[in-house]
């Protein structure tokens, strides 16, 4: 169909349709609006580069790092050494962090097991989490790795291989978001917020 | 706020920002997709790299290009050279292609002329397409820039400029989308639609 597209910018659209939320129609607006304005494409450049050079996960934790070692999170005499939060992916770090709530440590997983989508346990960061639960002395461990029935099989699969761990096990409440329409609401999280219903303090 | 995310990240994540469509949300997805999957990083990279190297525009027409002179557009012998279809960026080219109703030539304006977004006439390539009129042998002039008052305003300022002209000057119609619904048609383009209804033929 798009004959006329030069092969430079079939590549550039083909690569940046496989990111996420990025379609054939967005592509062509942004290849249209970096083609405006090169210096757009020079920054953009730079900053792939630097990436590539000086981002790593951190082997601790799997949180992102330009740090040789551990990272800022794992190296902090400051932060709350008994707890240890378990995450999914590295960007829920960053959103836990920003609502100021926590202050213990966390382990990304990486994933949660899927095997419709040929995610197993050996490709989520568990070896890792089960040497730091021998090495670190954690007093509780909260799992935060969403409501999706992967991730509560997930929750279970590693609550269970810590049957003898001597720490307690939590997770973040689900429940009705803060601000939402009860009317809005699906049954299924109505449902269970009822059923975790907390007492009303005064 | 977000404290956490490495420097490079950082601005990497003001990098995609500004491109369309992207926000801070969108541009953490795709920096947590392209650090799972590094290969991404480095198509994307060498896609870039090439496009600098090697796409530039059509000194002619404006059309994006890999040729060293003019585009393949503007050297095909086979498209008819009696029209020429004005447009306001290059992505417009690709649509009108995929529509296959026009064989024609194309002259990419590069916007159109919006005051208070700073876009002047000498923004445009207006002398180009004065050059092209003399030069070349067109005898229809399609103008293809949008609806908006600001492409209105364009479209009236080239048609004055070339009241001697020789050839016809037309614009693509307005109307009701195919396969839309009147109901969901906005009062403006119904009364245009009204007021340039079409003989039906049958």
């Amino acid at each position: 169909m798009e004959l006329l597209l030069p092969p430079a910018l079939r590549n550039l659209r083909q690569a940046l349709e496989k990111l996420p939320g990025i379609g054939p129609r967005s592509a062509l607006r942004i290849i249209q609006s970096l083609l405006k304005k090169p210096e757009h494409i020079h920054s953009l450049l730079s900053a792939l580069e630097e990436v590539v050079q000086s981002v790593h996960t951190c082997p601790n934790c799997g949180f992102w790092t330009e740090s040789e070692g551990f990272c800022d999170v794992c190296t902090d005499p400051h932060r709350d050494h008994t707890t240890l939060c378990i995450v999914k992916d590295a960007a829920d770090v960053l959103a836990i962090e920003r609502s100021q709530a926590f202050r213990g440590k966390y382990h990304v997983l990486g994933g949660v097991i899927d095997p419709l989508s040929g995610v197993g346990e050996k490709d989520l960061r568990l070896e890792q989490l089960w040497e730091r639960l021998k090495k670190e002395s954690y007093e509780e461990l909260i799992f935060a790795l969403g409501t999706s029935p992967e991730a509560e099989t997930t929750t279970y699969y590693i609550a269970r291989h810590l049957i003898d761990w001597h720490g307690r096990l939590s997770r973040f409440a689900s429940g009705i978001p803060v601000g939402s329409e009860l009317e809005y609401i699906d049954p299924l999280t109505l449902s269970r917020s009822l059923r975790e219903r907390q007492p009303l303090t005064l």
